[in-house]
């Protein structure tokens, strides 16, 4: 394989997949972009040149869309394939292509989560490994990366500014990555794939315990006190990082990944805006966390951070790790979310017992 | 020197001094409140009972009050002092301290910042320290501790659950802080005080250049990116931290200390507010640099990173690093403030070159 590639293919026309278009075109590769079966009206317009309805905007001239029943013919000449689907969609979009893979073609996902496999747990990594092993043996490398960091899909196309960092074992496909850089993407590489592709999956998960903070306060009485509670917010966005640290080691991953890019930096992205955020909040206001969960769904707004709690449990718990001495924030926010089902003071609670470092 | 203690003495009755009286108080310590020359006011209305005229709250009855010229009274019995001035006030207390003490007594400092001694720039601990022994010669040990972390007074006044970080080289000075734990207010150690000191200095710095985002992207006309420049806030948030990491082991403290509470949990808090960022937004408005630090003077409302700033680029220079490679946010910002004086773009080139981990 080498380093030097001419045609990206790129899995998925949401959000993400669309707006990673940008800075890849931009870097001078050619680009092709297919839609899931979920995308075939944005795949549609795209190609009659008009906006990207999510992304509101036209994308570069030069990408080639393709539908999702054209999958072969969008990995002709692709020397490199990055998933952008939703957790939801891995198995399927990844499985589908299995069935056209020929090997040797390194791939990479910005998919972050667990993936629930037969009744298991697994990191996405490890499924995809596993399912390639299946097709392949032990015959072809499995050339895989994993991209994490601060990275919100709007802003990116709209060239504000952005960091990210991938984790491979593969300095060839670190290599890849990287050259996609331009001035408005850079790229940061480590070899710590679990470490990069476990902090992204928990960060959801932790962004809603920090945010709960958000909906405890907004109601506050005290004049002074109106808006501050950032000692807490702060503590508690401490104590993440911690968490989210040990579940790197826990997994086979660095923990100095998770106060990196991939950790700390895309807790901070995520603590600022989006679904997981505001579910955080809704529950800090009182809400039952299962109702909340539900009309946001029925707005099409999935929390992420839900299902990843979920998952994320009972992959520990496979692990048989102390909850209450190594994970307290995501024990007391399991207990929020599926045993009370409502916020009535745990983190006040957990605080009081709480070492952080 | 034991580790338990009974009477705690607190120097400075401003914003923190005031707030600390309260888990001091509440972890069952007798409390004296000395105010400096400019606090006369505040101890004046502290003594009658009335509301402590910053924190709009009246403090803890059992806390005794003295007058800036009873510091003699105020030292009766004291088993610890802790000094919580501003940067411009350490100086000239602490000599005033000096003048009074015994030694053996362990000195903590809530006091944040370099001081320009001499014409030389110093950690607060390393002038404390010359002091201390020009004074005791090497008879006696310099019992002291630095104090960081997200703590914001107010919120700590109000009990809104909060973790801080001392650190020092004596466990007994650590034990003695960590004995102030109560429900809300948490206390982690280490022995690494410079580590903590630097951190809590520079994180003022960076906290002005992180929020240069908000004002430039504040009047964004393309609608979906009203507000949402977080990645490019979170990838400086990321380079923020690894320079003060650089910093803490420049100086002679570890790197680890930046990833914790005393770097990026107090960086995170002064982000999210205060004059710092207020003052970094104004900057990337595109405001004259000098104009808006005098114009918030004026206000009473000193901007502690832009002297921070000042005394760093001294110090680092007596260290010949170089800044380009090494430190190129803080170096971008020393351009903006001192040279440029004035934001026109420099963030967004730096970015250009830049490679966070």
């Amino acid at each position: 394989m080498s380093d030097r590639i001419k045609r990206v293919l790129i899995l998925g026309a949401g959000f993400m997949g669309s707006a990673i278009t940008f800075p890849i075109s931009d870097s001078g590769k050619s680009v092709a972009l297919w839609g899931t079966w979920l995308d075939d009206n944005i795949i549609d317009r795209c190609k009659k040149g008009q906006k990207h309805s999510k992304l509101k905007k036209i994308l570069n001239k030069d990408v080639d869309f393709f539908f999702s029943n054209d999958m072969r013919k969008a990995l002709i000449d692709a020397d490199i394939i990055v998933i952008a689907v939703s957790s939801e969609g891995f198995i399927p979009v990844f499985e589908k292509l299995l069935t056209q893979l020929e090997g040797n073609i390194p791939i990479v996902t910005l998919t972050k989560g667990f993936v629930n496999f037969k009744g298991k747990v697994l990191r996405i990594s490890d499924y995809a490994e596993y399912k390639f092993r299946e097709k392949f043996g032990i015959d072809k490398p499995f050339y895989w990366g994993s991209v994490g960091g601060p990275v919100k899909a709007v802003e990116l196309s709209r060239y504000i500014p952005t960091a990210t960092i991938i984790g491979s074992r593969y300095v060839s496909v670190l290599n890849i990555f990287k050259s996609f850089e331009t001035g408005y993407y850079r790229v940061s590489t480590t070899n710590d794939t679990v470490g990069v592709e476990v902090s992204s999956a928990l960060k959801n998960v932790y962004a809603i315990a920090i945010s709960i903070c958000d909906g405890v306060y907004h109601n506050s009485k005290d004049s002074p006190l109106k808006d501050q509670y950032h000692n807490f917010k702060s503590a508690l966005f401490m104590q993440s990082i911690e968490e989210m640290a040990y579940a790197c080691g826990l997994l086979g991953g660095r923990m100095e990944t998770a106060y990196k890019l991939a950790g700390t930096g895309d807790l901070y992205v995520t603590v600022a805006s989006g679904r997981n955020s505001f579910y955080g909040r809704r529950l800090g206001m009182g809400e039952n966390a299962k109702l909340a969960y539900n009309e946001m769904l029925e707005e099409d707004k999935l929390v992420e951070g839900y299902n990843s709690l979920k998952l994320a449990k009972k992959l520990f718990n496979m692990y048989s790790i102390d909850f209450e001495s190594q994970m307290p924030l995501f024990n007391t926010l399991y207990d929020i979310v599926f045993i009370s089902k409502k916020y009535n003071g745990q983190l006040e609670d957990l605080m009081k017992k709480l070492h952080i470092k």
